[in-house]
């Protein structure tokens, strides 16, 4: 593996050549990982220096959540208690003889006003630049070894979630079906969760992101479920909307219909060359002609990998196009206020059309099942 | 309650006035909701315009995690989708003519260096100055309505712990306990964990904040727990060490008998007025004269409240006193490589002599108890 990371750092490196900065920091924790294979907490990434050095406050520890430091980076651990990863950084750029002599790129969206401050003390003659999102760039187009980790995190929720429709659900609150859940992803040898389980009933069904309460499934409801794994740090998504009891009603056929028709659509259009937005466009397109034009999220899908909600996004306003082994997710929903709704929302890696189009990684069946 | 947001708004008015801002934005999470009731995600608080004012991104939810926002506060919700809360605030400034007139403190040690440029780019003609941890100053000393809460999630996790004792622990693995503890949490009213739960056995035990692996409880082994409660946001920490089986060995007896002596001490000490590097120094000495000397974590207590590890710090370059109403952890341990060892932590509020000194909340006994 350890050429992997090596490679990635060479890559950032001919970015900052490219343009014009000697030396990288990087101290966003999916960007590190990405790097250097762990990200302990607080460390940083420092590239351009006389060699690539890892910077930890403390040792990292043994355990997997954060991985494994490459072995090809120079590990360096902070001395002092409390001490900043990224000023230490600057500190042995001078101590290199290196202040002054070129301009140190950084990640202005992730170091703080303070943070910054305090490097440019230690390291005054030191020019600072943004490194902007070129770790985040690198992170888009994902190779065979992050999309196998993203396909068992994908295989960890779908089983997770089959297990649970095995049980019985009426009488249960949100809650415990979402700490379910969350047990069995570990069971089933995910780190963790990729990001809160999410579990809606009735009213709350359809919502995104709708934190778990303490209300209880009941006949007749819809259930929206949302989960992921994470697996060496790589995080899937899967939902889908159940409904409680033998025969759904008119209303609940009708909507699931029309987002699972919105949902078919959008990873019909997953394909290299097309645009972010087009893919929103027809996923949001059968939304709007069925009628359903308020209350829908922003977006009806994202990139997925070190971080759950990464890019590309597919908005309206989104730029760019998919390249081939881009995960993304496509999860269009409705939700109707008072009622309930439906979300259906499936990670897929963009493949060409040649290799068999989209591979859908989240394979629970997309059927309307009466639980 | 709303007297309550709104008497803490003026504090810290009271400090913006007194440092020459006339106005000051709040986005870190622990510091909007303890001034407005609430922490939607990518909110901040705006106080010193024509009127205090909530800024979030999107509506914020009904769900009881991030809390009810205070009705006292303007609430502003974002059209653009993606807008940045603080561009927003500084963009009300100037719309109420304040360019230029006036300053406005931000949180640089939160603000990140390309959210604090967007915000002088939409007012560039308002002096943008720190204001420092005059909030997290603020926090410091709670309230009795901030205490109760603190007691009911000390006594969700005492009770939690009290339950996981009564079942069979050897041969289940430190991921399983550890998730089966933050189920009960959750069962007992918490809104989650308050920090990701650890537990560690055999050689991993004794270690600070060790993450859970699949290592089973053996016969014979030290088991160290610490979990904690978080209630309407606010977070405590208890932490016990067992030894499993019948009969501890010498090492392990005398072990906690020494760990459980420092952390008295540390306690014993906690008083309105003593210096915060004392309690730990107290706390040090007693592992110190034992000749546990090596290893030791670089604090052996902190604050806690809406966040779980806040001001003040115990640790040896510690500055400043206790007050009576701080809430703080006394939590030394030792881990002896490759055997394991002991942490000993409870929560506990600074109270005066005349008052009974100082009030344990977390109440789970601290014998060694041979599971």
């Amino acid at each position: 593996m350890s050429e992997v990371y090596a490679a990635r750092r060479e890559r950032l490196r001919d970015h900052c050549t490219a343009t014009g900065s000697g030396a990288a920091l990087v101290s966003r924790p999916a960007n590190v990982r990405y790097l250097a294979g762990a990200a302990p907490s607080g460390a940083a990434v420092l590239l351009g220096g006389k060699e690539d050095v890892l910077l930890c406050p403390e040792a990292p520890g043994a355990q997997g959540e954060t991985g494994r430091p490459d072995e090809s980076l120079r590990l360096h651990v902070l001395a002092a208690p409390g001490a900043d990863a990224a000023v230490a950084a600057a500190e042995l750029l001078v101590g290199e003889g290196a202040d002054g002599a070129r301009s140190l790129a950084v990640e202005e969206d992730h170091l703080t006003v303070a943070r910054h401050r305090a490097l440019s003390q230690v390291a005054p003659r030191l020019g600072l630049a943004d490194l902007g999102g070129a770790v985040e760039r690198l992170r888009l187009v994902k190779d065979e070894e992050e999309i196998s980790c993203l396909r068992i995190a994908a295989e960890i929720a779908d089983q997770a979630l089959s297990e649970l429709l095995e049980s019985i659900l009426v009488g249960r609150t949100e809650r415990h079906l979402a700490l379910e859940l969350e047990r069995r992803l570990v069971d089933h040898g995910a780190e963790g969760a990729a990001f809160p389980t999410s579990v809606g009933t009735g009213p709350h069904s359809g919502m995104p992101a709708h934190r778990p309460t303490d209300r209880r499934v009941e006949e007749g409801d819809f259930l929206s479920v949302c989960l992921g794994a994470s697996y060496r740090g790589y995080r899937c998504e899967v939902g889908r909307t159940f409904v409680i009891g033998t025969s759904p009603a008119p209303w609940q056929i009708e909507l699931y219909e029309v987002v699972f028709a919105a949902q078919r659509a959008g990873r019909e259009t997953l394909a290299p060359g097309a645009a972010c937005r087009d893919v929103d466009r027809v996923t949001r397109g059968v939304l709007d002609s069925a009628g359903y034009t308020e209350g829908l999220a922003p977006r009806t899908g994202h990139g997925v990998g070190l971080e759950i909600d990464e890019d590309p996004r597919l908005g309206p306003a989104a730029m760019g196009k998919l390249d081939a082994c881009v995960p993304v997710t496509v999860e269009p929903g409705v939700h109707l206020p008072g009622r309930g709704g439906v979300r259906i929302d499936d990670t897929l890696v963009v493949r060409p059309e040649a290799d068999g189009g989209p591979e859908l990684l989240t394979i629970t069946t997309k059927e309307l099942l009466a639980l």
